[in-house]
């Protein structure tokens, strides 16, 4: 059995620059625990099959929904039910947490040249 | 489709006092999420089947393994895997967050007066 290890994000957030990149950080079950960095648009896109929680802990987040936008700022946090379009925007760089099934791809429906396989970091 | 909602982590703390309860504040696939608040001393227990994810949001807790003392603080995170025999303490009140699969019981493989299913806030 792996010894668990404690995982301080202060430290994981500091390994890493780029946006938009999920690295895993933990996992459990049959879920990853990822962090990502984010700042500009995503595109629009779901989940067939998967919910995905968003857990904000630095800045503001904007995620467009059809019918609104919700807005995320620190220790704020939203499930993404599956099949929901949404969209991620952030005006100034967003650190978050991203809890999601291991077969979750970022982009959802949509493979595409933001379409990102996590890896651990 | 349940439109989904802004979950405040400060606002779900404000909302009990008790320790050892842990409440549902967001659930997602198979799996619950918990915010709970500890002070003193849980009991030895493992799950048998489900991994656990505690992340501290204010305060110091240890979590006591067979061979070493694991130390948390805000912002810190550790996954107990299953089987894996554990027992949370801390001195003074610590606020976290448990993942955990919906079927997981708090206390385990040892249900007794401490053992509390979890309800929704």
């Amino acid at each position: 059995m792996v010894a668990p290890r404690v995982i301080r994000l202060g430290e994981k957030f500091g390994l890493f620059k780029e946006h938009w990149k999920p690295k895993i950080i933990a996992e459990l079950n049959d879920s990853d625990l990822k962090a990502v960095k984010v700042k500009g648009e995503f595109i629009w896109h779901h989940h067939d099959t998967e919910d995905e929680l968003s857990l904000v802990t630095k800045g503001r987040l904007t995620i467009k929904l059809k019918d609104k936008d919700l807005q995320l700022r620190e220790g704020e946090l939203v499930v993404i039910p599956r099949v929901m379009e949404h969209k991620p925007v952030a005006k100034e760089e967003v650190e978050l947490l991203l809890l999601e099934l291991k077969t979750t791809l970022n982009t959802g429906n949509v493979p595409n040249e933001r379409t990102a396989k996590a890896e651990w970091i």
